[in-house]
């Protein structure tokens, strides 16, 4: 059974955590936005130089690890939110309508050429 | 007024989209967290090059765009934890926890020791 | 046949470009690094979602965009070592006689074991 | 006074360290283009959350490590070089040169708009 907290309920313990250590002084968009990409780059370097099987194993058997490593990158997406006074659940939900939009189900069922193209 | 959606309504989504598209054979971990490092380097490339004011002014002046990006990001996170099965409302408040006991209100009040100091 | 240029020579080509438009004002050390993280990211971006033979593949097609890819990298090493003081051959040659002592060839020969164990 | 090595020589070390232990067979581009965005994030952790003094300060009391820093990535631009068949130093010039077209001095003289509009 999952846990059902909404993201302003997380955003709330972030922020009362930040603030009781006065701590909102040192968050600027530039190195919140850094945070984000280093934590980023630790869930991929669980994954680096492993074949397939080698992440599915791995992944069943460091599932903790890489859980704690994906809430490290959603604290600081929350955070970021926090700060910049972004609606997080609206953002999502728009950008998966374009989504829909954007990759039709009778064009890309089962078709990565999104994937595949280098887009700019 | 925020919108009150919980993780597990947005990773709901998440699936059936994925699901219609017949998608899940291109996600594995490596890819997937390629595509979360890519879009935190999106949102980091937003904030460069400019000094607090500038950053401030432009947060204000490009949120619908800075919230687009933050939902990528989002959306990389929840549809690996899909897709590795870790309960992330739970990950994140186990984190939180781990946070409040490494940072002590008394010793990092206002205090940035910890993000000074290069950490491995 | 390749070309035989040293990196002295190739940073001072920088310099030249750099003072001539007066940009050493903006050229701090966070920003530049940001520079060489979003210029690593596109490198990675071309090879997301392939599989090896797409790669190989892949490589060859786009040789060029590669490595008109890895240049970007190279000029914010380059300029980055010009902006630190840093001696990039010596930093290197270094590096590389703490990789021969770490990895000796009877006990490394083979073995991506460095590679398949998450460090840090 | 620097060292004087040109690529070419830089990039026959690791050719010969990578042979001797037989890791060419661990070598594929997206893990080797992993290693490379995982180095440039770490040279950026150096000067996160430090304001223009500290990082000025701190260049120049860790000169060493972030010179290490800066030879990781170094490695990992050579390599896959190397792996790819791209002539590095050619590359680079023909992009310095798209450089000099892009930015004549009389337009980009001590005018950052390059830099502070987000491109795409």
């Amino acid at each position: 059974m999952h846990d059902q907290n909404t993201f302003e309920e997380l955003q709330a313990m972030i922020r009362a955590f930040v603030k009781e250590r006065d701590w909102n002084q040192f968050h600027n968009p530039k190195d919140l936005s850094i945070s984000l990409s280093l934590e980023a780059a630790e869930v991929l370097e669980h994954f680096q130089w492993k074949n397939y099987e080698e992440m599915e194993r791995y992944a069943k058997s460091h599932k903790d690890e890489v859980g704690e490593e994906l809430a490290d990158v959603l604290y600081w997406v929350l955070l970021l939110a926090n700060k910049l006074d972004v609606d997080l659940s609206s953002s999502f939900k728009a950008k998966m309508l374009k989504n829909i939009a954007k990759y039709p189900v009778e064009k890309a069922k089962g078709n990565h050429k999104k994937y595949t193209e280098h887009a700019e």
